[in-house]
């Protein structure tokens, strides 16, 4: 068994069997394959009887994306599991336990979290989450704080940053992120109603200036462990619970694409309300939840961040140096903006579209979202290196929103 | 003779007749230790009949620098050795060339360059090296070019990264280069006239947050493969000839760190010049020459940076994006003046001195160009973010000088 090879469901079943402490033996076990195909087998494996389940998730040696297929590191899947065993060690219970990674099959076996929704598709059905950005502003504070060189012992950071290489991961964000939207590539998808839109964005220089600063931080700043793809089909939740899953982008890069990536899919669900079979008055009340969850996640990241710092920091200087704090908690709400607009933009023109726009079916409105989310995006990146604040982030995703609902 | 130990002068002249196509069969070698016996092993063996000449250097487990001896990886040999090569391939004629490592006895055989002259003492003897600004240039372009993600395929230079993870070595220059200075150390060193200097260094709240800047980028800034150690003392030279030597300091940080190396040591040397014996003209000429050197190697380098970005960029966005290589060589510049303010700083207060200064007999006449370092290297650390060109950095070398000797 222990050669690579996809599991069949029998084979899943026995494997399950194997891991201690969650089925009784001779236990009927079902198997249901939930995975979608494009990069990873899913089983779900469950005690129906004894309501116990398990989640085996195997990587598939190639990436499917929109009928494209390319092969794809089995490394993956332990960068991934690595990533999760550590975080589940910063931020307790804010991923899913980890049972047994099996190196040869690319396997990890994980909790099972059915009793959460994707939140993304919690989103798209309007539900509130009322503790996620207290729970999201800790994952991304223990998890960055403390894979950063300041708050973990700046050579064994080094040391781990080796393990977590991860060149082919990284090279899909480089170019369906930070290139494709902004040229003529293959890649693209777009509907044709908005060809004007795609067209202006690539050739619109002062944005290209932007992305390639954006750009050159994701390949050049080691700043610390990044989930490396954080949107809201990344996270498992339910109104008391948040669980981060899929690391398998993990690398030592920017803070601000982890908190951008998350930033960026609450305002695409912000931009897809248009598409929401209620009253404007309701419409209004949700995008306005949007707004709070937007700016409590980054003002509690914030808070905890600098606590974190003030209490824990391991770096003499950068804890002395008056100024510096202010000076690097800019900087990084200046990132966090930036790279939530390219994840944004990408979204829109890009190869990976979201569902909470792609499902809108009016097709005028479904232009309208995508107008607005595109125009967030664009002035996200725009002015990304002005921004001092978290307000004015509110204050300009508002401007875009009346503007073009205008 | 595999497992490690350090080599007798026997052993090293058995391990050089190894060497294909260096001495004869039989020949009559001799060996001669010249290393200075802190760091490693430096075997010279030649065959003086036959006018042939080799060297082995073996790195020792620990480090001595002025009294103090810490344990240090034999890793470092088998980087210095890989840079070594890197280098030689990326900058035919700059490096001495590599016949052999072994990793065993962490031992690197290599070119013979006696014809040679360190560099810091060619310059204290106050020699001219009409070429050295275009060689120099020459070294920094090609080895930073091609291994950032400007010049070098963005995966392979992710996987080459993890063989120069380099913890214990940059750890050296964290808290020598980018600490120390900055607090009342054990490991600082100064002569008691410059106590005012010394303390003020440790009170200068404008500076600790430029100084934590700069160190933010040495311990993030993955933007190509450095030398790491670039200062005068690391250069072999004659009036037709360059080589850099002893890269055990290599990993992948900011360019700027090795540019400014090139610099502070040239602006040192600058310094020391009151305590040359020689006439005021004499004095203000070499000065002149020192300067114009700084300036040459800035402008040459920027230069054929950008020649190599024109000509073989492999990144299409960075190539485009209007305005991105102006910002970049401003930055880069910018960089440059930062780290060469904190070298030269580090080495009037910090544990490892100059010669160039510290050989000056006269105390009265040694305190001054302590005080000049001093001046010079604060205002480039203090004014980095500022500079937008080398002239302005010629300019405020000649106001300290002015302002000191007034």
């Amino acid at each position: 068994m222990s050669t690579y090879h996809p599991l069949s469901e029998a084979e899943a079943i026995e494997i399950a069997r194997t891991i201690e402490g969650v089925f009784e033996p001779g236990a009927k076990l079902v198997s249901r394959e939930i995975g979608d195909g494009n990069l990873n087998l899913v089983f779900h494996i469950s005690d129906p009887a004894a309501g116990r389940s398990i989640i085996l998730k195997q990587a598939l040696p190639y990436a499917k994306v929109v009928g494209e297929s390319w092969p794809l590191t089995l490394d993956r899947a332990r960068i991934e599991s690595e990533a999760l065993i550590l975080e589940g060690q910063l931020a307790p219970g804010l991923v899913p336990n980890v049972y047994l990674y099996d190196k040869d099959l690319a396997l990890t076996i994980m909790e099972d979290l059915s009793d959460h929704v994707i939140m993304r598709q919690g989103l798209m059905n309007s539900g509130r989450y009322p503790l996620f950005a207290e729970h999201i502003s800790t994952f991304l504070a223990q998890t960055l704080f403390f894979t950063s060189d300041l708050g973990h012992n700046q050579q064994e950071k080094k040391l781990r940053t080796s393990g977590f290489i991860n060149p082919e991961l990284c090279k899909i964000t480089e170019d369906l992120i930070f290139d494709h939207p902004y040229t003529d590539a293959d890649t693209n998808s777009f509907d044709p109603a908005i060809r004007d839109e795609a067209e202006a964005l690539w050739n619109d220089g002062a944005l290209h200036l932007e992305v390639a600063l954006l750009r050159e931080k994701f390949l050049t700043h080691s700043q610390a462990l990044l989930h490396g793809d954080l949107h809201t089909g990344s996270i498992f939740i339910t109104p008391e619970s948040t669980k981060v899953i899929d690391p398998e982008f993990a690398y030592y890069g920017p803070m601000g694409f982890d908190i951008g990536a998350v930033i960026a899919n609450l305002l695409l669900n912000f931009a897809s309300r248009e598409g929401w079979d209620k009253t404007a008055a309701e419409r209004e009340e949700y995008e306005a939840y949007l707004l709070q969850t937007v700016k409590d996640v980054l003002e509690k990241f914030e808070a905890k961040f600098l606590a974190l710092w003030n209490e824990q920091g391991v770096d003499r200087l950068a804890g002395s140096a008056p100024g510096y704090k202010e000076n690097y908690m800019q900087r990084l709400l200046q990132d966090t903006i930036g790279f939530a607009g390219c994840k944004m933009v990408r979204r829109i023109v890009g190869l990976a579209h979201v569902a909470d726009i792609d499902k809108i079916q009016d097709a005028a409105v479904r232009e309208r979202a995508q107008r607005l989310a595109l125009r967030i995006g664009k002035t996200l990146i725009a002015s990304n290196r002005s921004f001092t604040s978290v307000n004015q982030l509110i204050d300009a995703v508002q401007t875009a929103n009346a503007a073009v609902k205008a």
